[in-house]
């Protein structure tokens, strides 16, 4: 099961909005099959794998991560191909939460003759589709909030300090994390002042670039702005508060932006709406770079179900820009961050933790 | 080298004023003795490395982590103790800041015909030996700053939230910490909302029990505080301002507090002037345990040299206790903090590094 899920590893950040599943075929125990699921609209991991095992799938057992589909969708029912190759026993990880297969997978196989477990890893299972279970369970994307502060958590450099807070390193990590995303959400305050194109620039990811989220309640964003000139390339959308001016709306739509109304606050646009728009259009990976501002929020809300922290090895002190506001008091205990990590990358410490939100 | 490191170390806590040394005598590539300085007033690491050698010390090679004494102090000059052993040759980590010893117990010994050797592992024995060389220096201690961390840089935890930041394990470290100091070093404020003990409790500690040393410019320290009603069993000073209630210093002394009294402005009392008044008093090592306002005036008047700082995987959020204040600009880029080592403690981060300070 666990070269299962490390060969549906391989599907991040292409399959959205459908789940990670990896699946492998042992015969004797030998692997004779091995597959994934490789992008949106391509062939399931089981289907995959049963073919690569051709005539020795018979009387095998068949580990995938995730309960077989009994439904069609892009593709043929997955229930119909265990059966066909005569497979003796399938084990997966965790049910499918979506309502049309979930348990029913399970029953269609074992009505075949096909014995069935169910349960092994997971948890981990569980992790790796975090998004695509939230999606299916609570209508919300999964949210992993990255932020970059000093050792006195700081999450900008003090004017006339140095440009990067954290390591070239932890750079290079942020950057493959966005690879991971659909979707990379900052607020308006970061494009004005560090006006990123928020792409994942490592050689060959251009194919699958996440869409860029900006949350701009007054539609501040430049129109020269290098998010907006590259609407063309990385999808870019600005979510904005429903009383931004319209003109400004037409501009941006004009350049390849799409612009999508909300509910606002003084503390800015309802992300909560947001995100639970993202998840409906099939983002269920949101990346989310700050600043202070939106992190406060997604922590606050409860929204953030994932954290990366990246605490550097410098002291700001009260020049430094601004601190988290104020959070949820369940943070403030040990039992507020779990399955906490941490890691060493190029001189910063990564921490990495999940977040047991409310919703 | 390395060896004879290892060994003086283990006098640490103890021999203050005195420097750390460790010594080993090497002959045909076997250790024939070892030896450490173990407590101030007891015989030097060369002197018990010889003793333990006793006849195999004629021709060998001894490796002492300073440079030996040529002057009665305590104990005799160790240059004579080398000769009388008829030692072939001496190799030694670090010259003497001492002035009655720099250089000349080098010449001594050339002068009587020994072999000698200078700077293997200097600056690993400069890091053991920081507060020695630093008051022989500049006049000042070694001052390693200690401090707990939220991971959003907050000292202390909301008001209903949990009692500790940093973990049981972190906890134990920094009890082991002040064990290893001759000073602990607090604001009066710890003391009002903390009321600690300040001592390293651990067993078998007893003996060598640092100093408390607390900064109370207006003598607030209530006369029933822990550390006042154990004045008697492990030192207890406090450095107030020179304006403070004199009736209150008689109290204290009564009570077998000793009261140091300085120039004091509106952020406390002279900070450089207590420390000085430590070192001239032979206390080399103060460990500073905060809270915020001590913190940040010492790295402020760049007087910590060392610091050592418990990131713990909590977020407080704009109700956690304070951050720190205004610090120096160096202290915001990557070469501010120098040898930077992270390691897990119990679920924490601690940070330790060093810090290049101005005086």
């Amino acid at each position: 099961m666990s070269e299962a899920l490390s060969l549906g590893e391989r599907g991040r950040g292409s399959v959205s909005p459908n789940p990670l599943v990896g699946a492998v075929v042992i015969r004797d125990g030998n692997v004779v099959g091995r597959g994934w699921h490789a992008r949106y609209g391509a062939a399931h991991a089981e289907v995959v794998a049963l073919a690569e095992a051709g005539e020795l799938a018979r009387g095998a057992t068949l580990y995938v991560t995730l309960e077989p589909c009994c439904v069609w969708g892009n593709t043929p029912p997955c229930t119909d191909a265990i059966v066909d190759a005569d497979v003796r026993e399938v084990v997966f990880a965790l049910k499918d939460p979506n309502p049309d297969v979930c348990g029913r997978g399970l029953a269609t196989l074992r009505r075949a003759g096909v014995a069935v477990r169910q349960g092994v890893l997971a948890e981990e299972a569980a992790r790796a589709n975090a998004g695509y279970l939230r999606s299916r369970e609570v209508g919300l994307p999964s949210v992993l909030l990255k932020l970059a502060l000093s050792l006195d958590g700081r999450v900008a450099p003090p004017p006339g300090g140095p440009r990067w807070t954290s390591s070239e390193a932890s750079r290079a990590l942020a950057h493959r994390m966005r690879g991971e995303a659909d979707s990379v959400m900052v607020g308006v305050e970061t494009v004005l002042s560090d006006d990123p194109l928020l792409t994942d620039r490592r050689p060959g990811a251009g194919a699958k670039q996440a869409a860029r989220v900006i949350l701009d309640t007054s539609l501040r964003t430049p129109l020269e702005s290098r998010v907006v000139s590259t609407a063309s390339e990385a999808r870019t959308i600005i979510a904005c508060g429903d009383r931004a001016d319209e003109e400004r709306e037409s501009e941006l739509r004009a350049l390849g932006v799409d612009v999508w109304r909300f509910g606002a606050t003084e503390r800015g646009v309802d992300l909560d709406a947001v995100l639970r728009k993202l998840a409906a259009k099939g983002r269920l990976y949101v990346l989310a770079e700050g600043g202070p501002a939106v992190a406060t929020e997604l922590l606050r809300e409860g929204l953030a179900d994932r954290i990366a922290f990246f605490v550097c090895p410098v002291l700001y002190g009260a020049s430094g820009g601004a601190t988290l506001g104020q959070l949820p008091a369940e943070l403030s205990t040990r039992r507020g961050l779990r399955a906490v990590r941490w890691r060493e990358i190029g001189g910063d410490l990564l921490l990495e933790a999940e977040i047991d939100v409310g919703k």
